[in-house]
C-alpha cells in the first residue's frame, strides 16, 4: 500500500494523552483521526470530530471503525492481540502485529534482543515459584521480578531483596507468569526515540537522558550526557531493533549506560512501539516531533527533520503539580502542556513542561 | 473576570484555518474550543468535539452557544456588531467590541489612526460617486478605491487610473461606501504581530516581511529586512494602536515601509483583530505560537515568550499547490501544514510551509 492522501484518516486505538496529542499533529498536517476507546472521559476525544466508544473486544465496534480509517495505530503496548489481528485483516495496523507481540512480554522482548545480540539485564523465565528459586540461583539478589506483562511504571513489579520469601513474592505479583532480572548497576538511563517509514528511511531524535522518581518519569534532558560514540551506538542498537521487527511509526528503545574503565556500555532494558514520553520535548524543542513523525510514518509519508532547537528539559507534571499550571505559564520561555484529564489523581500523567536552551542565545 | 482555569472552554466564532489552529493551539494547554460557524465543512470542526452549526443571526443557538462557553473569540473581523453585543452581553468577547468596530471599517479604522497620531497613506470616504471626484480631485490618480466594508485578499478594491470614468468605478465595487486611498510608493510591506494580555502586557514577534502575488500573501519572512530603530518603531505603532483599544489578544498591524533619505519611513495599511497569515511562521519558528498567543491572552493568561528559532521563511500553499505536498514532505527541514479543507478552489488558501534556519546551523 502506499501513501495516504491528505484528509485520510488514521484511526487510533487508545484515548489518553499520547493519542491526543497524535491527533493533534495530524491535524496540523491535514489528517483526520478516529479515536477508539473504552472511556468516555479520555482526553482524545476533545480534539477529534470521529470517535469509537467500545471495548477493545466488541468485533462489530471494530470493524464499523475499520471501515472508516484508511490506516491504524495504537497508542499503548497492551492492544490485545486479538483486536489487532482483527483489525490487521481490515486494514494496515502500523506499527505492526510484530512489533505489538514483541513489547506485550518482556520474556518475548529480551529473547528478542538476545537473537539481535543486544546486551540486557541478565534474565530468566518465571512461570512458577519454582521456577523463582531456580531463577534467583542463577541470577542472584538483589533482582526484580517483573511480570511477562502488563507492566507500567513501576506496576507490576518487585525488588527479591536477600531473605525475601520467594513464594510470597511470586504470589504478590498475582500468580502471573514473570520475568526475573539482575539489578543493573547503571549510571545514567537513556532512551532513542526514532522513527522508521515505510520506505525503511530511519531517523533518530538525540538521545534523550530520563530521571525517574518512584518509577515514574520525572525528568528528561536532551541531548543526553554520554560519549558521541555512544550515542552513535544507541541510535544503531534503536536501528537494529526496528528494522529486525519490519517496524513503521516512533519507537522508543530505553536503555541503561554503565560506565566501565574508559567506556560506556549500553544495555537495553525496553521497548515501546509508539511515541514515548521521554520524546515530548520534540514537541517545542525539534523541528519535527515525535507525534507528527509517527503520523507521518503511518500514512507511509516521508520523515520530518528531527533537528533539535538546542539543548531540552522537559519536566512531567504529575498529580497536584498540575495546580503550578499558572506559575509555569508565567516563566518566560517555559511551553506549558496539560493533557485536558478532568479528574486530578496521585501518580497521573496530567501534563508536561518543556524548556529549550537555544543553541545561540539572544 | 480574572484568568480561566485549564479545561475551560474558548468559544470561537468561525471555522476556518484561523480557528482550526487556534484550537488545535488551545488543546495543547488543556483548553477545550467550541466552534460556531454557519458552515458544515469548515475545518475547524475536525478538531473540536464542540460545535455550533449556526447562522450568525440565529439568537438561540447565539445564546445556547455562549452558555457552554467561558470567553468568546472569533478569527475574522466581519462578525456582525450584533451578533458581538449580542454575546458580549452573555460572556465576555476577546478582542472587545471596539476592535471589532474599528477594523470592520477601513474608514473608521484610518480616522482611528489619525487621532492616535499614526501615518497612513492619504485617503477620503467616499459615499457615492460626486464623493469619488472630489477625493480624486484632492488625491489624484493613481488612487485605490475600496469598499469600506468585507475586503479580503484585494476583494472590494479597484485602482483608479487616469482617464478611468468614475461612476463606473463606483458602481464597480456595487455601490458600497467606499474610501479612496492613495497609492503608496512603499519599498517594503511589513506586519507587526503582537499579542496584548489582559494584564496589559505586550509582546511582540519579529517583524514579518510581506509578499504578495494576485493580493494574496503569498511569502512572509521573519525577521524583515529593516532598520532596528525602524522595528522597534514598528511595535511601538503597534502598541499604542493595541492600548488604545484596550486591546485583548493576538493583533497584526501592517505597515507599508518607505525609504526615504537615510531613514524609513512607516505608514500603517490595516490592522487585523486576530491572528495573522504573516504569523503563521510562529508555529515551527517561535517559542510560543501566535495561536497559543492568542488562547493565553483570551484566557486571560500570561503571555508567552515570542521569541525566534532563527530566520524564517513561510510560503503559503494556494489552491491547486497543495497538490505538492508530497515534495515538500520529503524536503529536510521544511514543516507543512494543511488546513483539512476537502474542497481545492483557485486563490484558496490550502496551507502553508515554514522553513527556519537556526541562528547556529549543525
Amino acid at each position: 500500500m502506499s501513501a495516504l492522501a491528505p484528509g485520510a484518516t488514521i484511526g487510533i486505538l487508545g484515548g489518553g494523552q499520547l493519542a491526543r496529542m497524535l491527533a493533534l499533529a495530524g491535524a496540523g498536517l491535514g489528517l483526520r483521526s478516529h479515536i477508539f476507546s473504552p472511556y468516555a472521559d479520555d482526553p482524545a476525544f476533545e480534539v477529534c470530530a470521529q470517535k469509537t466508544l467500545a471495548e477493545f473486544t466488541d468485533e462489530e465496534a471494530l470493524a464499523r471503525f475499520a471501515s472508516h480509517v484508511d490506516v491504524i495505530t495504537y497508542e499503548f503496548e497492551n492492544v490485545p492481540a486479538a483486536t489487532a489481528a482483527f483489525l490487521d485483516a481490515r486494514k494496515p495496523v502500523r506499527p505492526n502485529s510484530k512489533a505489538l507481540a514483541l513489547t506485550q512480554d518482556r520474556f518475548v522482548e529480551k529473547r528478542f534482543l538476545q537473537e539481535l545480540e543486544i546486551e540486557t539485564a541478565e534474565f530468566a523465565d518465571v512461570a512458577d515459584a519454582g521456577a523463582l528459586a531456580r531463577a534467583i540461583a542463577k541470577i542472584g539478589r538483589p533482582s526484580i521480578l517483573k511480570t511477562r506483562r502488563f507492566g507500567y511504571d513501576g506496576k507490576g513489579q518487585l525488588l527479591i531483596r536477600d531473605g525475601a520469601d520467594l513464594a510470597t513474592s511470586f504470589r504478590s505479583l498475582g500468580g502471573a507468569p514473570c520475568i526475573l532480572e539482575c539489578v543493573v548497576p547503571f549510571n545514567k538511563e537513556v532512551s532513542v526515540v526514532a522513527a522508521r517509514g515505510l520506505d525503511g528511511a530511519f531517523r533518530a531524535y538525540d538521545i534523550c537522558e530520563n530521571f525517574h522518581e518512584h518509577h515514574i518519569l520525572s525528568r528528561t534532558t536532551a541531548p543526553a550526557d554520554i560519549r558521541p560514540e555512544t550515542a552513535s551506538h544507541a541510535i544503531a542498537l534503536a536501528r537494529r531493533i526496528a528494522e529486525a521487527a519490519d517496524y513503521v511509526g516512533v519507537i522508543a528503545v530505553e536503555m541503561f549506560v554503565v560506565e566501565s574503565n574508559a567506556s560506556e556500555r549500553l544495555l537495553v532494558n525496553e521497548i515501546a512501539p509508539r511515541v514515548h514520553n521521554s520524546g515530548h520535548w520534540t514537541l517545542d524543542g525539534a523541528v519535527t516531533s515525535q507525534f507528527e513523525q509517527h503520523m507521518r510514518a503511518v500514512a507511509g509519508w516521508p520523515l520530518g527533520s528531527p533537528r533539535s532547537h538546542g539543548r531540552v528539559t522537559m519536566d512531567n507534571i504529575i498529580g497536584e503539580e498540575v495546580y503550578n499550571w499558572s506559575r509555569i505559564l508565567s516563566e518566560d520561555g517555559a511551553s506549558l502542556h496539560l493533557y485536558g484529564k478532568r479528574e486530578v489523581r496521585p501518580g497521573r500523567k496530567m501534563g508536561h513542561v518543556t524548556r529549550v536552551e537555544p543553541r545561540t542565545p539572544r
